[in-house]
């Protein structure tokens, strides 16, 4: 059909537009509701959606559903294919976790082999991100300069607070006339103290990396194959697999010789083409339970709920997520209070960012079964 | 048989010995474990007994089951009658509820319809006494005096703590040679304020009102004759009923006419002859949830578990009634959190007092059947 086509007219941009979903993580950060079999991805949290769910959405706005993957560990695989209705061929099951620059490269690998002009948006599976028209927007205009530039493009988010939470990226240069908007990058800045959080937001200049990669299959492997020469060595037996489908064997072997690192580390950081397009429109991490109440509206006097019925007296700025049974607050404040049907959580939402010692200390008390 | 008794020997004051136990309060302030139908008195917070069965416990060291008595509001009588193992004739069901005054004329009432050298030991069913010797032994030294001098003797808890919570006892003079240790009261003092409660505890001469009353059947309806001529009133048709059993209607009729009122303040304020036994036993009227953890320990680094299993980290001074399912606390202190299976509760323990609050708003928004 390939063949069909590139005999007749070039495809459209559009056309060539795939979205590789990264899945690898566990979200042990949201202990209760998210579990070794149940991850983070599957959270109904996004207006009864899981965040998985509407990060398709977001994606069906760009490119049609047979041009959408998942990568993902084998642990989760059979449940996040389930909710994201997507057949084995296109969820890329990873025999161990190796960070996402061996994800990203799976994937580029595995789909340039079917289409070898394929232009890939590459993102997370559990973020928020409400507008999902201005979101393919920003990805489309990405999407031409990864096109036409060759360049490895990253959404990069104008901050609206001095958030300690995530890296930056420095702005450098306009990318130049062809790609208005767009920029080079000066460099990745790893997420900062406070005060430095603060100076970026002052000086202007820095965006949040927020993990929207775009660029060509063929730049991304190419630029792999120049900066992280480990990691290409690694991808080497599956991109000459017969149409990217390597035997589990292969599979295995490579993702054992492969880095275990973040792209923006392997990669970004070091190659001379990467572009940033600055945008604004709201967009989370949804990273503990605390940014997660932060997201759904939480305020100070308020209440979040989720889930079943809650009553609060005397209370304020708490997020519950009921199982269906109601639950009442009465006299306390700043509280996630998560009732997961077999486990209750209640923790200090601002300290739930390290949520992931209660998991550890579940598997340490022989609670394994629980996490 | 009483009649066979008398014509031989006196019977011995144990003999004559009755427990009469008070469980007309519904305890709103454990919700969610106390319910309309399941009142405080059921809680199994007494070393995996109920407050009651301890209660009962107590009574059964200084007499036998079958003088066993308790007064309760229809809606309880038939759990706690279960509880109780106690034969319908020993459980009186007041037809409607008229504070402690009426129950404890009713029970002295129809106890000295049958029995009329009865000795009564008046006390809640809910309150902890962890050591139940020294309790039977300071109750038989106060039945001995109130047998011997007639007077209505009330146990007075040496304080321990400035508490704002209790009523206090002005201690008198001596009662006289032949009752050492036993004093008149100077006088009843309602909950101090917590500068009064400081000057009682260093002053001294002060003491705890614990609601545990001991007088003869009959002394005490002469003195609810002198003092107290409405309840009087409404007694008599009770006390004429053939041996103390009062048809439904009439019971109904003198309930009507009761003036509702604590017997402290119908019957004990007024009296002449209120002497009152010092003791220095262990005794919490278990009136909060904050009140219940300090009895079962809590410690400030500490956290208190009841039911099933509980994990903390970063946390203290918590309160854990699980249902079963584990509870994990993060990060969080001063908590109450309360499963009760078919609802939740996470409260601040110092706030507990105010509770009933969360009754009302639960009946106010509909959602009575879970108060």
């Amino acid at each position: 059909m390939r063949g069909a086509l590139s005999a007749g007219r070039r495809r459209t941009l559009r056309e060539r537009l795939h979205v590789v979903v990264l899945a690898g993580g566990a979200g042990e950060r949201f202990w209760p509701r998210s579990r070794r079999h149940h991850p983070k991805p599957l959270l109904a949290v996004a207006d009864g959606k899981s965040l998985l769910a509407a990060t398709l959405d977001r994606a069906h706005r760009m490119t049609t559903p047979d041009h959408v993957w998942i990568v993902c560990g084998h642990e989760h695989a059979a449940a996040l294919r389930r909710e994201a209705r997507l057949p084995a061929s296109r969820v890329l099951v990873e025999p161990v976790r190796r960070n996402t620059a061996m994800a990203a490269g799976w994937a580029a690998a595995r789909i340039a082999a079917i289409d070898p002009e394929a232009v890939l948006v590459t993102l997370a599976a559990d973020h928020r991100v409400p507008d999902s028209a201005a979101f393919a927007r920003a990805c489309l205009r990405g999407a031409r300069a990864a096109d036409e530039a060759g360049a490895l493009v990253t959404l990069g988010i104008r901050p609206t607070r001095p958030e300690t939470g995530y890296g930056y990226i420095r702005v450098g240069a306009a990318a130049g006339p062809g790609f208005p908007g767009l920029h080079r990058v000066r460099r990745f800045v790893e997420k900062p103290d406070s005060a430095r959080a603060k100076r970026f937001l002052r000086e202007g200049g820095f965006l949040w990396n927020a993990g929207i990669f775009i660029w060509t299959a063929r730049a991304l492997l190419g630029e792999i194959e120049r900066c992280a020469p480990e990691l290409a060595l690694a991808l080497r037996p599956l991109r000459s697999a017969p149409r990217g489908v390597a035997s589990p064997r292969v599979l295995a072997s490579a993702y054992r010789r492969a880095p275990a690192q973040p792209i923006d580390v392997a990669v970004l950081e070091k190659s001379r083409h990467v572009w940033t397009l600055p945008v604004s429109f709201r967009w989370s991490d949804v990273g503990t339970w605390a940014s997660l109440a932060e997201e759904l509206g939480l305020s100070r006097a308020g209440t979040v709920t989720l889930g079943g019925p809650a009553l609060f007296e005397q209370s304020a700025g708490n997020l519950v997520w009921s199982d269906g049974r109601p639950v009442v607050l009465f006299g306390v404040e700043g509280l996630a209070v998560v009732d997961a049907g077999d486990a209750l959580l209640v923790a200090r939402l601002a300290r739930s960012g390290d949520l992931r010692r209660v998991v550890e200390a579940l598997r340490h008390s022989g609670q394994e079964d629980l996490t």
